[in-house]
């Protein structure tokens, strides 16, 4: 790798190791008949959605109606928008419906009664499940709401069933892969049972963590992952992937260096990283892990981290072995959270020296 | 106030409360002979920084060459950026300079001159001091440093000593304006003695919280505070302004209610509020303050709280006399750190109904 030393903060993207995950979750999804509608809220790049587009995906998911627009601008026409409606967004999905076919979340038979008289061209709409995550959604054992939801849509022109949603985002407390698969069984039965009751209802799952680690997806007609295609240190401290994984990296120019205190200023901060952070086991918080990368793009986990942030500022603190590294111009870490810190910057700056522009506001 | 129910999350400014900050500041300054140098990492926008050259401010704190270059397009020409300088960034001071003057944090006799070199017009440095907030800069007993740094650049051509900054963030620890003036007096202190030993050097202060409750600056030449043009709930809970003083909110669309269970799902997460928190008093986050907005445009605190975020959901609790506000289409929060919040915008919207551009990339 030959980089230039950046006038800022940079977001490295190994494409190779992006694309072989893309790869990955494409013939696993492909061998288990489920198909992927992988979450672009991660990426947020048209370049990116292309890769996925060439391993042959059809149908994507998104935030908002406006991350929608931004990747039908790019031919995606199959988007589903996994956030609950709300009916201000009415006319964006009209946008959107021009060129797209869409699925909605949503949650309520008014809502449904709505949209029918709203919209001129039909839409498919997900009611989403809360097992007890406790964020959108409904409880699974809401048949009735179920039943009146199915019924009253039989009925309308404009909009259709198409299946239960599940984010269990509790998946991200866990730390290990058995963990992860222990925490997402009761969310797998509640699904199972529901396409029991309801056999014409497709049963999608999304959460990363359940996506890469359950050895088959026997119960699930579609899954919407999408943190996978960058993974993270959180993911990796989860057991959602190995260090291989890994395709996001920071290049944090370095302000000002103490190496006897062990530790250094780095131009990243709350604005570059984003202000998540992961418990270490010492219980201090982790903004960003040191690591050193190596000319052939391998690298290696030191003993450092970003252990606060402000606005600008990142306080990088080193052990004694990592005390060479901050003498450098610039150090390399793996962001606690790819999909946030992505979110802060317009484009990818690949190994290889390309510019992988993508979209800055959500 | 009218506003039309927003598409997506909205970021609210009070334009009167917002220029009320201003003078304030510039007034107190004015009695203090204390040259504002205001931080425009706040705000962000050309617009809002006309505001202050109507009050007379001539002079601007930016954290990058970027955003001065930003404010530079829009006639300012006197320019500190408040951030260790590196050399990557030596080609963006040179395009800086072509139309305004600059100042830079210098630490270290090297980059004197490399600086010296580098430019062909001079430039006036900073050195900046830390007493103790562990950030970046030098301690005050660095004497023979500063001795070295001055005495070098006197014979330099390109670069020159203005004097002495410091941003004591510890302050922002505190919970009173006692706790703020008692927090700040070590680092007082210091600075006036750095005066008495170098009375051609300008002493220069920044944060929020003790430029707001001070009395008086007399040890100081600049004040460069930035945050309170804005302020936030968390400069109300530290004690540095009245509930009167914050002029920036968030419009958050509810997605789904439970109001039996006391709480409600915003579109609004960690992409448009940052994960910035304050710990309440009974040891639980606080990501965004609720309160209802009147149609005079005040408003009053409620007891909710967004208690979570997670990439564009916020989960809001409610108390009993608050569970009616989330059957609304909307509600109202106060951000946490006006900074951040902002900085994931690309405008603000007046509750005249004005839309008021921002830069978004920091």
């Amino acid at each position: 790798m030959l980089l230039p030393n950046p006038e800022r903060p940079l977001l490295l993207l190994d494409s190779n190791v992006c694309k072989d995950n893309i790869k990955r979750m494409v013939e696993k999804c492909r061998e288990n008949s489920c198909l992927l509608r992988p979450h672009f809220k991660t990426h947020q790049s048209q370049q990116i959605g292309r890769w996925f587009r060439e391993y042959g995906v059809k149908g994507i998911t998104v935030s908002t109606p406006a991350m929608a627009l931004y990747f039908a601008e790019d031919g995606w026409n199959d988007i589903t928008i996994a956030f609950p409606f709300y009916r201000a967004q009415i006319n964006l999905i009209k946008k959107l419906q021009k060129t797209a076919s869409v699925r909605l979340f949503i949650n309520n038979e008014d809502d449904l009664l709505y949209i029918n008289n709203e919209l001129n061209k039909p839409i498919r709409f997900y009611i989403e499940i809360d097992n007890g995550y406790k964020r959108s959604g409904i409880s699974p054992s809401y048949r009735s709401t179920f039943e009146t939801m199915i019924d009253t849509a039989k009925n309308l022109r404009n909009i259709h069933f198409h299946g239960f949603y599940m984010h269990d985002g509790r998946t991200y407390q866990c730390r290990s892969p058995e963990g992860i698969l222990d925490s997402i069984k009761p969310s797998a039965k509640a699904m199972k049972e529901l396409k029991e009751f309801y056999p014409e209802a497709n049963i999608t799952m999304g959460d990363t963590p359940s996506a890469s680690v359950l050895p088959s997806f026997e119960y699930l007609d579609e899954c919407t992952a999408g943190n996978f295609v960058f993974y993270d240190w959180m993911q990796y401290k989860i057991g959602s992937c190995s260090l291989d994984d890994i395709a996001l990296f920071h290049m944090l120019p370095v302000a000002q260096a103490f190496p006897d205190e062990g530790r250094a200023i780095c131009h990243g901060g709350a604005v570059h990283c984003s202000k998540d952070y992961i418990l270490d086991d010492d219980g201090s918080k982790n903004y960003g892990q040191l690591i050193s990368l190596n000319i052939e793009n391998t690298f290696n986990i030191m003993d450092g981290k970003l252990q606060s942030l402000s606005q600008e500022h990142g306080m990088l603190t080193v052990g004694e072995k990592s005390k060479n590294l901050i003498l450098n111009d610039y150090v390399f870490t793996i962001p606690i959270h790819s999909c946030l810190t992505a979110n802060l910057y317009d484009h990818y700056r690949a190994l290889n020296g390309e510019i992988i522009k993508k979209r800055i506001l959500s």
